[in-house]
């Protein structure tokens, strides 16, 4: 049943990792997976709804603030809950709960396919009531405020009262624990109620944040079968409560559903109450099932344009489709909001948004839905002035400098070795923008977002590097992706990416004049362009310093890495990992370790500025020394080793990264799914196993197959073409099921794929 | 008058920068120079009594708090304020401000000679009562937990009544000031009042802090002459209040003596009470004058062995005779307490112990009052178990890693960049160690103190660094002394300092065996150290790395500084400097450009390890790039200027060492004194202008005259013997004053001085 993640058993002890396996959301909002009922206590939950890029702000405390450090950030507010229905049963109101009386059954399903989750449970009470169960809910991908539950109460051996409290309440928190750099370390409670009002059959709930000056409203409405015989609505100062009371004789069933609406200041115009009933009006005429109808339609067109298949493995098959489906459900769809580094489903990382949705995420929808990549970039574009602003507090007199972590735009990283050190997310922004104009082709795009973009992250670089006196160009005191060594001269990642940066700057700023002189004229006006600062840039370009050390053949991850002592691995407990958990980051970055992919990202990224035999000895050296505490690296481990034709290793590495969160296997997914590695799991497969690249002259593939698979296939946008791409052991097989006919490289070699004769070669022969 | 530093108008807008100019300690005691009456309304104060080491324990706050990051740093906190007395004139008790009326005559002195402030105002008030006060108080050195007001009022143009309040209040708070990283950011509140009491005629406040669980107390009591007509002590919950009241005729006087008692738990016991009457009963007998004789005769020895002499330049004059006397009243005296960066005048960087101590101010007691120095020396063996377990912390399995910052022996860095990462003050404390055996010959102290700290420090540099492929012994990954660059490879002052850490280590290490076999065993098998440990260190500094750049001949303040780009120094504005308040960490790393003296600093250090001539292109190199933000730079730019021979360079430099507070040049001194720049000044002259170095092998001298003096002398300690020096433009003369027959390299020639025959000799001959 690989469209469906299930569990028969509670799990008490690990409730709230399952909060976030089972997190359903749509992009705006997502909504935890906690027990409707509550769990009683002892039980450990964070029960939490958000919508995301809402935020609060937040002061950031320093025992020593320097210059420039940001003195607020932005978090993700846990916002009002409608998640909430209790359930009393008999005269004597016997409330079940997971902590009281016997599960006699149990099954909790997400259904992948679908997108949706479901939870059956047969319950007996302390006093011997049975009870059947049964829960649906849904975060609607069709209409963006709706997030609606479906319930099902059935009385088995006896018959009396059922009595359903349905709740919406705005007194919740936020989740902290101030010893982990990882998730937040104060302010829990964000947000103060306004109003929780009943008119008429509806109840709202209006909260404003404390410092954001953002509003949040919920309005629920609930439809009962059989009507009850008691009805009660009411609101005290932060909630408001349903009461529906039914006498059911044994095997008689009660059905509620509760539409929940959720609205927000940023999106909804400052009337939320009018916004949010109106929205319950276009809903209304809607059952339960005409809302599930809608939401089995997008998921098919989803799945059809996504799906990843894998013959051979069912956990892993299991693991890519819960990966795919949760990316869908974490990205933001408009110039708010982004994808946060656990998306929806939890507090990770406060909701903040990486570069991991550029390097990690943008990929996966550029090749299956471009639209929502595109939505992605939107919000690099919606933030550009901040990113300008954050330059000047740098000291650089143009460009734009991207925060490391953000909501709204403005840096929220307070540990600046990793956080606004690492530079090179600009130019991995700048990176997705060209990845999105080779895949797409989209001159409007270009012209009226990525231009800017990549001219404005170009300008950083020329800033903040310089020309040595050997005359190459050399960017100093920053930080790349390994954070285990921190504000580094000439990181090769953030040197090649810049490289990258500038070269398409300077290509961009003479391709749009051929495009549309005019538009050309305005934003060269705009930012007091002229053709000498394009060529500045492609000169720093040709002249950029890359890293190289001639007799071990790698590219050495900055200028002093290779000094330095190698850490001690064999006397490292295992306990002791994650390292940053157990050292020092001064120890840390005394010593030849890495947390993750840096160098060997760059390989992956950028392959055509080195030799293959380069990649293949920096792979070896920098994978003895490599911790993969970062979920972002197994899988570029798993990419390049199937590069490099170790797919054995490959397979190893992509085994790791595909059930890292069904798994927990890093043992934080309570707070929040680890989306880059989920889009990172795609990527194995993709740019991994299959070898697809996306270039300036279009798409190359070399598929190859892992043992003990007996096939796999998976699909690829390209320009305005859907291929489906099958590769079993004797054969390659590529389907055009959407759009006109696509020119591929195949194992280096040209080939046209056509509607009326799909490719297909034995690929034995092709390797 | 250079035995005096008056003001003669009240500079009403700066009050709070003379507070710090005229504080009193005792290096017990601090008291900030406010006025007892207080100032009214609208004028900036900073009121503050503290009592060396005397802290609360307060959390640090981080936005991402990394592992061994300190979650708790000590703050110096600001005690019972004992300072207050307020006068009334007539039956309308007209209170005395400075804010209202009209100030006749004004005259405040600190009296450097004999210890003590005085003020002196002729008052007219807004009704045009006149009246003369005279103010002085004392913190006695003599007396450790003694501070004294003696008050004398005097009405001019009237009869009538005069009230005297005098006040005791535990109410008091720290500044803050959340946006300069120098000063504390926040917990203004530390200390809560225990209890308030009269017993008889004395008062007593118990105070205790908010966390570290440390008390205060001050007991107060007065002598009031002529008998007061009506007297009242009382007693709130936070205060006791005494009120003295007399009817004077014109002209005729009235005296008030409050002594104070100040008393803590870190040094008195638990019973503040008891400890306080006991105290106050010792001195009960003892009159202002008899107090102020003690205070005179205290400093009369003082000068007799340190006093510097300038002839020429009387505001130098005054200079040098202020630090002097300001360094004598910082210096703690037992093993609780240190130097702090601003002493006992002010709260800057909250009382805590830095490098300071032991490259700046060491070596003025050193040469003048080494018993001083031997304390200084003392505190740091009392807090080497906190360093041990800080270098545990930092993952080193051996070693000791002194605290950048500290009052009870923890880490209060929470910015470890500029913090924790500056490694050298391991290495700083173990040269002053080795100064201090050079200058003594101690060797009981060595057995009992040094070895161990030593040993320890040692073993750090072998943890921490390693060998490189070329056989060097490299250090990775620390901040030098330039807080413009940090965490950098084989910083050069780093690894120099660590060489002669190391070597003296092992040199001991084989001395201490010969010494006493028995004390060698019993440390040798505490610390389990063995003949090849110190052969390590040996080998080690045999090996040390030090960057040396060919091309310019001169050291590399680290391995990559000269690869940056030079500093935009002519595109920088005046107004923002210290640029450490106007550009980002990074945007400084990034740049050669340097806050203080590094490099050159080593060179004046271990001038051994390096050429003359690498010695003076190194000085013209980083002259060119360093800003002096910091003010631990210019005395040492001014000391290796001569010993380069420039002397009129290094009489600028000293310009600006000398008067740096008194002139409030860097604009922060309301915040306390610079005391390493106070250090700094005698250095200047000492180590500067006449070339002392102390050594192996003794001490050297090679004494020039700045241009424009005619004279300066100073005073040297060296094991039992005081020397005093005395340079005119033609004659050297070296005068036994205390002590056997002294030999000397002058000029680099030996001489031996002797008391009957006083060394005298043309200094153009010598030159």
């Amino acid at each position: 049943m690989t469209w469906t993640v299930s569990s028969r058993t509670l799990q008490k002890k690990d409730l709230w990792t399952q909060e976030s396996l089972y997190a359903l959301g749509n992009g705006y909002i997502g909504v935890r997976g906690n027990f409707e009922e509550t769990y009683g206590s002892g039980l450990k939950e964070i029960r939490g709804t958000y919508l995301n890029a809402f935020h609060d702000v937040i002061d950031i405390p320093y025992g020593e603030k320097q210059y420039g450090f940001p003195s607020t950030q932005q978090k993700m507010v846990n916002v009002i809950d409608a998640q909430t229905i209790k359930l009393y049963f008999g005269e004597e109101r016997e409330a079940f709960s997971i902590s009281d009386g016997e599960i006699l059954d149990y099954k909790r399903s997400l259904h992948l396919d679908q997108g949706y989750s479901s939870r059956k449970i047969h319950w007996r009470s302390p006093r011997g009531k049975e009870v059947n169960m049964y829960f649906e809910r849904l975060v609607s991908f069709a209409h963006r405020e709706l997030f609606t539950i479906f319930l099902r109460v059935e009385p088995v051996n006896f018959q009396g009262l059922v009595t359903i409290e349905s709740t919406v309440n705005g007194d919740v928190y936020n989740y902290v624990n101030p010893d982990d750099p990882r998730v937040g370390a104060g302010h829990a409670k964000s947000l103060n109620v306004v109003k929780a009002e009943v008119n008429q059959q509806r109840g709202m709930v209006l909260c404003e944040t404390k410092t954001s000056d953002l509003q949040v409203g919920c309005l629920t409405e609930h439809e009962i079968h059989p009507s009850s015989s008691r009805m009660e609505i009411s609101s005290d100062e932060h909630s408001v409560s349903f009461t529906y009371e039914c006498f059911l004789k044994q095997g008689e069933g009660m059905e509620l559903v509760k539409k929940n609406i959720y609205v927000d200041t940023l999106r909804h115009g400052n009337d939320l109450l009018q916004a949010a009933n109106e929205k319950m009006d276009t809903f209304k005429h809607l059952s339960f099932s005409d809302i599930k109808d809608a939401q089995i339609r997008y998921m098919e067109a989803f799945w059809k344009r996504s799906d990843v298949e894998i013959e051979g493995d069912s956990s892993l098959q299991e693991g890519i489709r819960f990966n795919l489906f949760h990316l869908l459900q974490a990205a933001g769809r408009d110039p708010y909001s982004n994808v946060g580094a656990k998306g929806l489903s939890g507090e990770g990382y406060e909701g903040h948004y990486f570069w991991d949705t550029e390097i990690y995420i943008v990929p996966v929808f550029l090749m299956t839905n471009p639209e929502l990549a595109k939505q992605l970039l939107i919000y690099r574009y919606s933030i550009l002035d901040d990113a300008r602003n954050r330059a000047r507090e740098l000291g650089h007199k143009k460009g734009a400098l991207y925060p490391w972590r953000t909501i709204s735009g403005t840096e929220c990283s307070s540990f600046f070795p990793a956080g606004t050190a690492q530079y090179h997310i600009s130019a991995d922004i700048a990176y997705s923008y060209i990845q999105y104009f080779h895949a797409t082709k989209d001159i409007p795009f270009m012209i009226d977002y990525g231009a800017e973009v990549l001219f404005e992250t170009a300008r950083l670089w020329t800033d903040v590097g310089h020309y040595r006196n050997d005359g190459r160009f050399a960017i100093e005191d920053v930080t790349g992706p390994d954070e285990y060594t921190c504000i580094v001269n000439n990181n090769y990642y953030t040197n090649v990416m810049a490289k990258h940066n500038l070269y398409w700057a300077s290509m961009i700023y003479h391709e749009l004049k051929k495009w549309n002189q005019k538009a050309f004229d305005r934003l060269a006006g705009k930012l007091q362009l002229d053709d000498q600062e394009a060529e500045d840039w492609k000169n720093a370009a040709d002249h950029m310093y890359l890293p190289y050390d001639e007799e071990r053949d790698i590219n050495p991850q900055d200028d002093t890495f290779l000094d330095k002592a190698i850490w001690d691995f064999a006397g490292t407990p295992e306990d002791h990992y994650p390292l940053l958990l157990h050292y020092h980051p001064l120890t840390l970055y005394r010593y030849q370790v890495c947390k993750q992919a840096d160098t060997v990202l760059a390989h992956f990224l950028l392959e055509d500025e080195v030799k293959p035999e380069t990649m293949k000895h920096s792979f070896d050296y920098y994978e003895k020394i490599t911790t993969h505490d970062s979920s972002l690296s197994t899988c570029i481990f798993s990419i390049m080793a199937a590069r490099l034709g170790d797919m054995d290793k490959a397979y190893r590495y992509f085994i790791e990264t595909a059930r890292l969160d069904l798994d927990n296997t890093k043992g934080n997914t309570k707070d929040g799914l680890h989306m880059a590695n989920m889009g990172g799991t795609w990527m194995a497969i993709v740019f991994g196993f299959a070898g697809l690249r996306i270039k300036e002259d279009g798409l190359y593939l070399s598929p190859k197959i892992p043992e003990g698979w007996s096939r796999y296939s998976f699909h690829v946008q390209y320009q305005n073409s859907n291929m489906k791409i099958t590769v079993t052991n004797d054969e390659l097989k590529i389907e055009l099921i959407e759009g006109s006919e696509v020119t591929l490289k195949l194992y280096g070699e040209r080939y046209t794929i056509k509607r009326q004769t799909p490719f297909a070669r034995s690929i034995k022969e092709t390797v």
